[in-house]
């Protein structure tokens, strides 16, 4: 098609609001446009890259025998009701009542869906197992929508769910899938995207791994270890630390402690590492702000995520009143009375000769050791792994922190929906049992946003050539010229007869304006007519990217711009 | 794909709750899923065929020089604030807010949505025409959805957008979006879908087409000319008539009717026609109750869409108290007082010799000469144009009435929501001036049943070769039988390899089992492995509708049926 026709507006400075490179990109080379908080409009080329996205998506989903269904995106809220997950899920599930006062919810996932539509065709082991997947607009009212596509509240996701009679036939399919994922980021072009253990979250389930796009602006942090294949989300990793006992133990001090509200505070004050202080955090329950209190050692930070699933229920950072029996700065293990929840990370198993809080205002323990003062504590792992931490695997202190984009995800859900929603199959002995589930998500366009993250430089993004909008970015310099515009129209003419997907360039504007254009809309070569070029019988092939540049005889350029993009297309295929 | 693994069952029985044949074939043939009223998932099957016909109208909105785009399905109620429509539009609409008490609402069109995304791009008149559509979810809380497919509250829709700075663009485009639009009904096989004149509805504009496909089952009545190419949907259709007077006039007289409430029960005792009586018809105002009155030719009925019109605001059907001033059974235009509206169908006009209520219980007047008595009224066209009325074209007496299905629409919007939203252009003069806009809609489930509507039999959907969800249909009759299972096997994969889209069925069932299985998923061609056929050295070809049946040698067989494929499909796209 022809650039001039295309609607949308390019822009040479970055817009103000935004924050990583895919979003100003997007923006400025007329991909998206702002509408509400969280929501886009999406433009031609965008549309253009995610349909791409799709087409390989479902390939690789039907190649592992997935058929391509729809859901709703409107359900009924007693379908959510059911699950359970009408009462679980918070303010990021829309609810709505419609012209008869019925319940209704947009979907944000669709396992419940899922069940639904094949708990029917599903009553045979038969039948099993088998894949059902669609690519369809999902709404989730997140609190802080940021970074352009990277995290919105509406978009499109490929959502797919498995069902399966055993876990073994579950963990096969699991594992083709995982590589199916696999197969999806190399062909759009992100090799380099792996697959972490992850926390399952609100899914439920147990085994999960998240696809992460390692990225400075990623939101989600991951242990990686050095040593050996050990990779997790931080939400997911365990905490592994040692348990060093002070010989021999002191006896149990009180000591006053006035102004040292926080452990770094008390480190100072005292002349101790915060290794040796047990650190209370204090949460409460959402639903009626009960106190949860969990203990652990100083140096470490509290895994909310963990502590949640522990917990059963969601939970906020307490607001510590006068009335709650607690002593804000100076809580610890012993003697602590009150209706509390009271939660001991592992990380203090065993420890001795440390301070903690008295439990009274302007005062702390020392010498506290957890077996001899604290007898009854229970403890669990709660904390978050660090940098330079020991590997959960390979028990080396190996640990890198880095930080991801999640661009896909995958969850053995086991048999939380069919159990709660009732859908059983009679298995060859003639016994009802529940299916076994899996679900396997994709963002559209957070993947399209990653990919450009990815694949850019200062003047916009660099496609790569699966995904592209266009496949060649002709360029007619000086269309002015009688002669470059006539062989520039014939050359688009001959390229479309190709099937080359061009984009067309004739208006009469400067070389800088076409080029800066050209480098937004990110095409994967440009092919460049001008005045000079014709003198010489040639015109000039480049690459986005800079890496390749060749001037082709004008009469047979057509044909070798085709034989270029098929050796590229066929590289990306491989 | 082997039949044995597509998910969703296949019923021998109608289902009860199904009036319409679409419905019936579609939840038999497993292609959809009720969820709750008005919303269904789909299986592979219906996703295959409604896939095809968005390609279709994509290939021919690209061919008009459209540019695919994507709105969002959520909405900031502020979009339709500006346009007016938030306040206009009722329960249709699904208004809630969100997590921060914002107001949102579902897309159940989007030319706001359309204007918000191109508002600053097309700020100069060079930029002009040009037309964005997408292919996206929508939802319209339908009072009473209906008919499977037919009327649904969620649907997937393509809905296009252009924008031009003249009338005769707009209308010169506008005839060319109505070109595409009769190539994409031929395309997917429904030739026979005729456009029809019709209301604008809550779109606004003036000028606006429907697509229908005429059958007993559509909700729509539509006027045909048997003599003219006079069209329209009778909602929109003038209701012409003549206006005989009768010699000389007779006075005025009150007679006794007691028990007359009806135009039936008054003619039965007066000895008159419906065509002499003046039928009063009452509607109340929604908002606020208020009485609006309308007289119209006793033989007439009211045009409920005109009179909306007329009047620009939504009415209901009156309740008379005893408080109104109206005498229900007994309205007449004389000396009717009260705060009302009342309004007069040209049917009435100049009429004399008419029978009409005298506002007084169980009396009505005789030898109404209504511009002799009435002589303030002014009338306008409020009636239903009827079967056998006279032509608003060609003026003859020959109008029929059909019922058919809308299965498109497109409006000539002018400047109604460009002014409302302040989107202006400048002109070559350097003046702002609006620019003037057209809507084209499709809804893809709708076409699909609307489809299988047109080509079905007793036993399935007949699909046209450009939607099937399968092209063929390959059947292992006594797939117990080595030797047919082993060359099924292997036409299977030799059909496949030819890029033949094809179902194949190697199930150990009965011939009649598997043969209504086939006629309910509809492929076009059928081939029949068989020992009897295998023992004659051949397989058999059948057209699922019977026009057609061969004998195919087995070695050449899969080249044979792609031959005839290719030519089937040659004649679909011809």
């Amino acid at each position: 098609m022809k650039l001039e026709k295309l609607v949308g507006d390019r822009f040479r400075e970055r817009p103000s609001d935004c924050v990583v490179d895919s979003h100003a990109l997007m923006v400025r080379g007329g991909y998206i446009k702002y509408m509400t908080n969280g929501i886009f409009s999406s433009y031609l080329p965008l549309k253009r890259v995610t349909r791409k996205i799709e087409e390989i998506i479902r390939q690789e989903m039907d190649a592992i025998d997935g058929q391509e269904v729809q859901f709703p995106v409107v359900m009924p809220a007693s379908l959510w009701q059911q699950s359970g997950r009408y009462q679980s899920i918070g303010k990021e599930m829309v609810r709505f009542s419609d012209r008869n006062g019925m319940s209704l919810v947009l979907g944000m996932t669709h396992e419940e869906a899922s069940v639904h539509l094949v708990s029917e065709y599903g009553q045979s082991y038969t039948k099993y197992p088998f894949m059902i997947y669609q690519i369809q607009t999902k709404f989730r009212d997140e609190a802080r929508p940021r970074a352009g596509l990277i995290r919105v509240r509406e978009f499109t996701m490929k959502d797919g769910y498995s069902f399966h009679t055993s876990q073994e036939d579950l963990s096969d399919y699991y594992d083709r899938c995982l590589k199916a994922y696999q197969r999806i980021y190399e062909r759009v072009g992100l090799p380099q995207v792996v697959a972490v253990a992850s926390d399952s979250g609100m899914m439920g389930g147990n085994i999960s791994h998240e696809f992460m796009l390692l990225t400075p602006i990623g939101e989600d942090s991951i242990a990686i270890c050095s040593q050996c294949d050990y990779r997790a989300n931080t939400e997911a990793a365990a905490c592994i630390v040692d348990h060093p006992r002070v010989q021999p133990s002191e006896s149990l001090a009180r000591v006053t402690t006035p102004q040292a509200h926080s452990i770094e505070q008390l480190c100072e004050l005292l002349h101790c590492e915060p290794k040796r202080c047990c650190k209370a955090v204090v949460y409460q329950r959402n639903t009626d702000d009960r106190y949860v209190v969990l203990f652990l050692r100083g140096d470490l930070e509290v895994n909310e995520a963990k502590l949640t699933r522990f917990l059963g229920y969601d939970i906020h950072p307490a607001v510590i009143t006068e009335e709650s029996g607690l002593v804000a700065g100076y809580i610890g293990p012993v003697q602590l009375e009150g209706d509390f929840t009271v939660l001991y990370d592992q990380s203090l198993a065993g420890l001795n000769g440390l301070c903690c809080g008295a439990n009274l205002e302007d005062h702390h323990y020392t010498g506290l050791d957890m077996t001899r003062d604290v007898p009854q504590a229970q403890y669990h792992d709660f904390a978050k792994i660090q940098q330079g931490g020991i590997c959960p695997k390979c028990g080396k202190p190996t640990i890198t922190i880095s930080r991801g984009i999640e661009v896909g995800n995958i969850f053995q859900l086991g048999d939380k929906y069919t159990k709660s929603m009732h859908m059983t199959y009679l298995d060859s002995e003639g016994q009802a049992q529940y299916p076994l589930m899996g679900c396997y998500g994709i963002g559209i366009g957070r993947l399209a946003a990653s990919i450009c993250e990815a694949h850019h430089d200062a003047y916009g993004p660099i496609w790569p050539i699966s995904v592209a909008p266009w496949q060649v970015h002709l360029c007619a310099v000086r269309a002015d010229d009688a002669q470059v515009k006539a062989y520039a129209d014939e050359l688009y003419q001959q390229l479309q007869s190709k099937g080359v997907e061009v984009i067309y360039d004739d208006r009469k504007v400067s070389a800088g304006v076409m080029f800066s254009d050209a480098d937004l809309i990110g095409a994967p070569y440009r092919v460049i007519v001008s005045p000079r070029n014709l003198k010489n019988h040639s015109v000039e092939i480049v690459s986005r990217d800079k890496q390749f540049s060749e001037n082709l005889p004008m009469e047979t350029a057509a044909d070798v711009v085709r034989q270029i993009l098929s050796k590229a297309l066929a590289g990306a295929k491989e």
